[in-house]
């Protein structure tokens, strides 16, 4: 493995997959992974394998080339604003017939309607809500008469609700984390219940991520729970506190990191690595060595080819050449600078999966 | 052109490459202009054909592709340091004879020398000196003895030294950037004269960048620069001021920009745009909009996928479906997330050029 590269512990994603999967079958929902962070079809056929009823993808060029790969259930939660891109709705039916789309604007689902329509075709669709991130959706209040509006466009078939509160995913302290997503879905949850009453198809309220999975799966209302991030892991959801744990979550073991190689010793303060802006993206909590023998060491940037591991007087410093492996920063923006993992199996290098949804951010 | 994407004026471009090139010329220097930042050899050959002796790359793997593209001429400005990828040194030689490795390891320069002499070869080389970074290289006052030790490895030609100071190129104030490099650049230029006058080969004092293009290239001892982001430009490099000037530079008028979509209106205090994280590398100073209409708007990142423009009170609002185009925060890392820059010429898209090094970080 020629570094710096992405390598991945194909057990203990295995674990991850498994571990969420119970937890949410547990409780009775559903799980939707987010394919958004890992960008790569395989994990989301093992997803589906070990038991999601779908994949959630952000983007439509996701969506299509999860679709080729032959994933049939995508739901695609993020709104599509030009009639350009409605266009290719219908090609995308045909290869994911269980395909979903949310919508947050009467004018998108009157073009979405039309160009359904000229191919004689009809599609699930969910209603946005904003539930305080302010990014995308409708108010709660406004969902019903939304509803209503939406009836006048007989290819679209309601089915529900997504409500994703993105701003409290990374709030490190779990109990102040319960609180604000609570509150978030409660408003949510009434909604859907209105709208359940009114139109029986409505089925799916889907929504959560990562760092709410075991608050949300308790929402009676929820349905399903679209966490992505849980697969992969990354140094910043290792400093989200767990239910009941004031030290760095362990639900999920942290199966991805970023091989690199020490290629300056020259000073005694630090070595130079060979990673930097281009292999690890720069997002939240830097990035920690991964191997207890380098725990010592701490990671900083050092501009866009390198990084350096500071090294502590009077403690074990790599050579020249030495391999390490770092937790990276933030999963989903670093998986998309590389186009393969490289999988371990049993402490070895295995085969090679993948990111084949790299770049696929239109 | 479907959204997110780069775009990238052509004319203006060229205008950058020609402006540096002259001023270069005018100095009595050489350029050789920095790949890591465009990683694209249709624009390296550009840069060949308007005057520069050769092409600077980070990586082995940039300087592969670079060669497969018909550059010959090649400075690897990073250090290689493991013996599995120095074997691919002579294969690369028979493609690109010109080409120049950097050296700061007797270790290096004793495995280069071998599998170079099994192959026959011999390779320019330069001494890497740390002119502060701390990154790779060795100080300058080892440089003599560091030469003398090399001379022990007849198939490696020592042609000079590089001096680097990553350090200085985005300091904000010019005179504060101009006394930094000078000093840096200071001792550099001595050991060059010193290893010159042992060594008649000697011949090339390479370093410098585009924050310090116009202090450097006053230096006497040096002979040439390896500016990169000096043909694209970015946000960060608009807040760097020029020369005699308190204003942000406009030296090189920036090429680049992201278009991106209005997706979301559904707040008074910004739009949502699909441009976030995976589209644009968040380092350095804001994404700014480009076009003069919207420049009361001010870019915020909003998730990975997502941005928001804050639209102040009594402001013109973009509407839902409008694209607007921002000058990216650091040129470099966000090009890196592109397969392609749509060109634009005489303000009309054109073709589409291949960053045909993207993800090359080997």
């Amino acid at each position: 493995m020629e570094t710096p590269c992405l390598v991945m512990d194909a057990d203990l994603m295995e674990a991850n997959l498994h571990t969420l999967q119970a937890a949410v079958n547990r409780a009775g929902k559903a799980l939707r992974p987010h394919a958004k962070s890992h960008r790569c079809s395989r994990i989301a056929h093992r997803q589906v394998q070990v038991g999601a009823v779908g994949i959630c993808v952000a983007k439509l060029r996701e969506a299509e080339v999860l679709a080729l790969s032959g994933i049939t259930d995508i739901l695609l939660t993020g709104p599509v604003a030009d009639s350009t891109r409605l266009q290719r709705v219908p090609a995308l039916l045909e290869r994911a017939p269980h395909l979903m789309l949310v919508l947050d604007s009467h004018e998108t689902a009157r073009i979405l309607h039309q160009s359904l329509a000229a191919h004689n075709r009809s599609l699930d669709i969910l209603i946005d809500l904003d539930v305080g991130l302010h990014r995308t959706g409708i108010p709660p209040c406004d969902a019903v008469s939304f509803a209503r509006a939406l009836a006048a466009f007989p290819t679209l078939r309601l089915r529900g609700i997504q409500a994703y509160a993105g701003q409290v995913q990374h709030i490190r302290a779990f109990e102040e984390r319960r609180t604000a997503s609570l509150t978030c879905m409660k408003e949510a949850g009434q909604t859907f219940e209105s709208l359940r009453r009114q139109y029986p198809a409505c089925t799916i309220f889907t929504g959560g991520g990562t760092g709410t999975f075991d608050i949300d799966i308790e929402i009676p209302a929820l349905t399903d729970l679209q966490a992505g991030s849980y697969a992969l892991m990354d140094a910043d959801y290792r400093t989200v506190q767990s239910r009941g744990c004031l030290t760095p979550t362990h639900t999920f073991t942290p199966p991805l990191r970023l091989l690199t190689t020490v290629i300056g010793t020259h000073h005694p303060s630090h070595v130079t690595v060979d990673a930097g802006l281009k292999t690890m993206y720069r997002d939240g909590a830097s990035p920690v060595p991964a191997e207890p023998e380098w725990s010592h060491l701490s990671y900083e940037w050092f501009g866009d080819e390198y990084g350096r591991l500071l090294t502590p007087p009077g403690t074990r410093r790599p050579r020249c050449g030495d391999r390490i492996s770092l937790y990276v920063s933030h999963c989903d923006p670093t998986v998309n600078l590389f186009d393969a993992f490289n999988m371990i199996r049993a402490g070895s290098p295995a085969e090679t999966w993948p990111i084949d949804l790299r770049g696929c951010s239109q």
